[in-house]
């Protein structure tokens, strides 16, 4: 995507090196509006919680926020007391430097776990970083953010309707330790359109839930998962109100940035080969139907049969089976794309498995659960399990 | 272990090679009692049920069993009406040649799911199984029922106090799909005590939950999971009644049999090079002590950071911080064997991280989580995740 494709109008981006990666390359970067923005956020459930979310949460909780200073490297998690100083005074380091409030500052941290942050190489680099900001870095910014991941990820979409003429940019990080709720993720999202606090955080929730909430590589949520939506308003359109055609529109724009940016992480997820879509409907509910969809999305079993290129519906139908979503084994249908592999809980016989093996050599395909209890449907975006992934975990840190 | 110690007064053994499996090795075993046993059983819970679990378990909730048949190569899951049907026909004509009572054999399968049992092959060899049976062939039992297993697995223990001499054999197998509840495994438990079938339940329970039910190597729960236990009372001992001393030593030698069978099919996982105990203490309670360890035990960050001797103790942070059970970062304390690597949620440096990677480099070792929350403790046993897993599940079928 061209860097004219990434801009939003009233935000600037910037990078630098601040030697916090072994590697000579940025790991941090600067997000900043030109004006207070609106902002809603979205936080690890994890209940070790990394320092810079514990300092920015209550900040982003009172609707306000100008600037994001973001690292790679090191999370800045069970780092203690000494840990939330530093990320304090990263955050008072660059309030100062852009002459704003600091509880307009938010932090976020992603890397080792339980090593203290060398804060002062990162305010040794705030300078650079103010004077540096451009409108057209946010590419530079996905890059800097980048731990496992082996390309950068960026999305935007456009309000066109309801006489909004404004932006959204998705920035996005995470391959690994990538599960609900909600990942090694950070995510940024940046808007121009006007856009009160509270409304922002009802559309950031429901499209976190059908997004980075319905993805999985290897089941670990990490401490320091922050997904975080500015509003600047600079746009110059009307204020969106809730329950209108631009409200509806914004939430329908927000949702694909957001699930764009989750299947790159899947497809990025580490060593993965593979993005499949579990799809299952006919659960009594959409909640039983996303539990059904998670049980088969995290089986080791299936996801080894997916890099293994075999149609083993077997596995599928077990995790179903110890899913807590009701199943009646004699009603389910499997899917492999459009070639069924299992009408009412029997195999469909050879032909058809070895059709469904075709399938399984493509880079994407769906595989679908009929479960015809009910109307409830979900999704659930997985990847493959390989040897790969075994190599870029055992051996991370050495 | 020499056949002699295998041994169990009136039962008796056999095994056969139908040709369920491919290869032209024993692929299926007769497990018989002179008299009818008392017996109790435990079942998979999941919600797709093999055929034979589906034809067994009303039989063992009589409390009655005389004869086990048992097959490897194909599960009879997934097979329907057809599948239920041949389990009852091998099932009658095991009970016509030994003479016995239809409503006494139990049937157990392991192997592919979805593909429709050979049951007239089993049936063919019946006649030999029931010729052939002796009573030092357990072993060979344990060999016909493995399937990715690497080695067979029995234990024994004999019962010594309050005038008993009983014995206790168990045969498993199982190395995959190994997670509660209960794992793709099938456990055989005979004893000669004699004892009720209620009593026996209550024993298996509670035995069952502190072995099979804390062991994982991929969590995957299969269809077949099927544990059941035979008392015949050959040993001519007296009865062995509820809350005696004789029970309680029962009970501690079951779980002895069973605690060795789990960690026997842990150290067999597929894959795996390291058997690794997560020990949790100081939790709020017992259930959440188990909740804490399985997060742990079940991590796929966790397990593979195992196979690569990374003592990477944040990725077990982050484990226990996404479990149900109630964690104060800032009060745990983490172990390797002896070796201290957090205190009070932060790491204890790079001395003790040094000798904790010693302890890793072992084949068994124990991660001890205090949570200085309040009594509860729990135990765990995982297995390392490793390039062999993905090797033989990507190839299982093929």
């Amino acid at each position: 995507m061209s860097s004219a494709n990434n801009q939003v109008t009233g935000f600037r981006f910037a990078t630098a090196t601040a030697g916090i990666k072994q590697t000579q390359r940025p790991d941090c970067g600067l997000i900043y509006s030109e004006v207070p923005a609106a902002c809603a956020g979205v936080f690890t459930r994890n209940q070790v919680v990394a320092a810079p979310l514990q300092v920015t949460r209550p900040r982003v909780l009172r609707g306000k926020c100008q600037a994001i200073l973001v690292n790679s490297g090191n999370a800045n998690a069970c780092t203690g007391a000494e840990g939330i100083k530093t990320a304090q005074q990263n955050g008072k380091t660059l309030a100062a430097a852009l002459g704003v409030d600091e509880e307009l500052i938010a932090l976020a941290s992603t890397g080792v776990i339980g090593v203290q942050l060398p804060g002062a190489r990162l305010d040794a680099v705030v300078p650079n970083l103010v004077k540096e900001r451009a409108a057209d870095k946010a590419v530079a910014v996905a890059e800097a953010i980048m731990t496992t991941d082996m390309f950068s990820k960026t999305s935007v979409a456009r309000l066109q309707n309801s006489g909004q003429s404004g932006t959204i940019l998705g920035i996005a990080k995470g391959a690994g330790m990538i599960h609900p709720n909600m990942a090694t993720m950070l995510g940024f999202v940046l808007t121009d359109a006007h856009i009160g606090a509270e409304l922002l955080q009802t559309c950031l929730t429901l499209a976190v839930e059908q997004s980075f909430n319905s993805i999985t590589v290897d089941g670990d949520t990490s401490t320091n998962d922050m997904v975080l939506l500015l509003a600047n308003g600079q746009a110059g359109d009307a204020e969106i109100l809730p329950q209108t055609p631009a409200a509806e529109d914004f939430q329908l724009q927000l949702n694909n940035v957001l699930l764009d940016l989750a299947k790159m992480i899947v497809r990025d997820g580490e060593g993965a080969t593979k993005l499949v879509q579990i799809h299952v409907r006919g659960a009594r509910s959409a909640a039983e139907a996303k539990e059904a969809a998670r049980s088969v999305a995290t089986s080791s079993l299936v996801k080894t049969a997916f890099f293994g290129e075999d149609a083993n519906w077997g596995r599928i139908i077990a995790a179903l089976g110890y899913s807590d979503a009701e199943v009646d084994a004699e009603l389910v249908d499997i899917f492999f794309d459009q070639v069924q592999v299992v009408n009412a809980g029997l195999g469909t016989g050879s032909e058809q498995e070895a059709l469904a093996t075709e399938v399984l050599r493509h880079k994407e395909f769906c595989v679908t659960l009929d479960l015809h209890l009910g109307e409830g449907a979900s999704d659930y975006y997985t990847s493959d399990l390989t040897y790969e992934y075994i190599k870029i975990n055992a051996d991370y840190r050495t």
